[in-house]
């Protein structure tokens, strides 16, 4: 009986396993280098948790199940509510600001696409507790120190940035009224993403009054903070938001980060929960969907049954991202080959077992160690240690009735004889 | 509205993740010493997939869920079919053996109880294509190769060893007809975990004839390899069987890990689809449920549709290692705390800019590097450092003016000063 895979997942053979292990772990070691702390939740919680903020394209896309008593349940699409409810359990108890990242493995059930799967993995780190652009600043600067990590640069990578806090404050003063607001930004949100007249027409299915409509498309194209105000009076909240954003553009110059930085008034995000400043990374060329985003989300933790903290934070998922960076031939030759210690061969089948034993002995001193099972002749053994790309390859033959091996160094062909008891004496075990 | 975690799943904060980190990077390490590559399928299947060989307690804690055009998938509870699948997709191209490993995140629908959770990580190594005991000597050593790692001892852990092919041939002898052998292998399975009364009324469920019972339950109490033969005659298959497991037991001893494993024919493992040696670990004072097993499964490839290839291979959970690991005191003592290289503070509010681009310039350069987002003063900001245990305390103060820094050895409490070109300089990016 042959059964496929599910169309929109992946299998990971032994060299995509590489890949993806690369891509997780700049991640997890870029975390850890600006001060943030690994956390995980669980790959399901209650449906109801999904459906409380993620907004309406993720909670279409649930893969929902349910327990044996017949509770509803959801494998994860995001972990950003995880990530709410488990820093309200334990708000009294955990020292702020919290700084966290997690790799979640999150499913989500879309039609596969470039770039798209079912299944995905997501780097996300949070700032929660601090109220204050710096935080965002931080946030962006990890990004990016990722980013540059990985050797893409400004000329492959483009942060843009905007402000909901602001354009909220830009629209109530064009009179949309504030309950409009949320089905205003998913419509704007797409506005990048279709035809300018698929656009028009998708706004003005949500804002009927033509007068308004022309002030929002003016007001999308604004192209600087500085054009704002000529755009529009700005009020008192609409002021503050713009020196919020020229404070963050001066933060992520201050942290060398800036070239890959623009204000882009487009940036709206689809979800729900964004508060203030939201930003999202794309390939220059524009010909990819966005590699992540995030932003900050100040009222979340409350709307999950917590005190009201300001957060800030991002997702950057691993699919678009490989494309890129296979596109840019960045990904495989950054890719370091497994490489065996040693590899233990041997003249003569009598000395097998004693091959067998050193490759034990030294896996136990902490040495990548490798033997043929083929018991094959000297000479395809030294193959298979060149195959292998092994450092060393040890030879057992006649020279061990005198306790003695031949240590063959694979990169200059050199052999050595040496006394097995003090070869395996210079490693503490 | 607060929402609960759902029961039998676990959430990790950062210190629990550290304690995952820490089993889960020791499987890799010594997985990779022992010359196993990482593989991994996706989180979900098609729900037929583990109804193929995956035996009935399996099949019935399946976590079953819809996708869009209504198929059947299933979380995965085991990863070996999807072992198989993916082994199978390529078998002409991978060259053999097939020495792979992985650490699937797993979900069953069971009862949570201690060591056992709906949500659970497995370490799994596979070796696929040896048609020889030397492999399965190879999966136990790895096994051992762990166990030690962790400074577990032959007094806290046993691996008990059998043949499943030993048994077949042994049960077919007092004339149990091959076409019970399975739902036996089940009920024997249950043999340790049950009082002796409860488990010869099951045995009578499966076994009308009391003559043939109590030759099973004699056959049961055999101790050793040798014994075997005293129970009963023994054929050509048996024979063969009990001349394998005597070789391994000769090979472990061969590879140093004879110490940690002992024969046990009432090991006979759940799971339908073994064919030959068969182990399972357990802490020696056996309070805890098997820690892991494995065994040969030479007929599974062809199960699923691919061709007759031999396998060997384990799994471990990572619940029951947690407990055991925790009550030998062995979990919290071997885990290393977070340190940062440096933390950077400031001795006035004016130089804080400059503190957030030294910060950002030491992260970008390698360094875990923090700074206070209160803006405290220096003796609150140096008491931060030490409860984050930094290496070193950069401060920022009026030397700078002279482009100089104070640099802290947070350990001696020494102090120097030093050029901040120098200090930067000494580091490539």
């Amino acid at each position: 009986m042959k059964i496929p895979p599910v169309k929109g997942t992946r299998d990971f053979y032994p060299p995509d396993m590489a890949r993806r292990n690369w891509i997780i772990d700049g991640w997890k070691k870029v975390s850890v280098r600006n001060g943030f702390e690994e956390y995980d939740g669980p790959i399901f919680e209650y449906l109801k948790m999904f459906q409380i903020k993620s907004g309406d394209e993720i909670v279409e896309q649930l893969f929902s199940l349910k327990d044996r008593g017949g509770r509803d349940l959801a494998i994860r699409p995001e972990i950003t509510p995880t990530l709410a409810r488990m820093v309200n359990q334990q708000i009294n108890s955990l020292p702020r600001p919290i700084k966290w990242f997690s790799v979640p493995r999150l499913c989500r059930a879309e039609r596969p696409q470039r770039g798209r799967l079912r299944e995905f993995f997501q780097w996300n780190i949070d700032i929660i507790g601090i109220d204050d652009v710096l935080a965002d600043a931080e946030v962006i600067f990890t990004a990016c120190d990722y980013l540059r990590e990985v050797e893409l640069t400004p000329e492959d990578i483009v942060v843009k940035i905007s402000s909901r806090e602001m354009l909220a404050a830009l629209l109530l003063a064009i009179d949309i009224p504030e309950s409009e607001l949320e089905p205003l930004y998913t419509v704007l949100d797409k506005r990048s993403k279709l035809p300018a007249e698929a656009f028009e027409e998708m706004l003005a299915g949500q804002v009927s009054d033509k007068n308004k409509r022309d002030k929002i498309i003016k007001l999308m194209t604004v192209e600087s903070i500085e054009q704002v105000g000529n755009c529009l009076q700005l009020g008192d909240k609409a002021k503050e938001s713009v020196d919020e954003l020229k404070r963050l553009f001066e933060l992520l110059e201050v942290m060398g980060v800036a070239d890959f930085c623009v204000f882009d008034i487009g940036i709206v995000r689809g979800l729900a929960y964004y508060t203030g400043i939201v930003f999202e990374i794309y390939d220059k060329a524009t010909e990819l969907r966005a590699i992540g985003g995030g932003g900050r989300y100040d009222d979340l933790l409350k709307q999950f049954g917590g005190p009201a903290i300001p957060a800030t934070g991002f997702g950057i998922g691993d699919c678009v991202l490989a494309i890129l960076l296979e596109e840019k031939g960045l990904l495989d030759k950054q890719l370091s080959s497994p490489q065996p210690d040693y590899f233990v061969a041997f003249t003569d089948k009598q000395f097998f077992p004693k091959a067998i034993e050193l490759t034990a002995k030294l896996r136990t001193k902490g040495f990548a160690a490798n033997f043929d099972y083929k018991s094959a002749n000297l000479s395809k053994q030294l193959k298979q240690a060149s195959a292998q790309n092994a450092k060393k390859c040890i030879i057992i033959g006649s020279e061990f009735e005198n306790n003695e091996l031949v240590i063959k160094d694979m990169t200059t062909g050199k052999q050595e004889l040496v006394n097995i008891n003090e070869f395996l004496g210079q490693f503490k075990s």
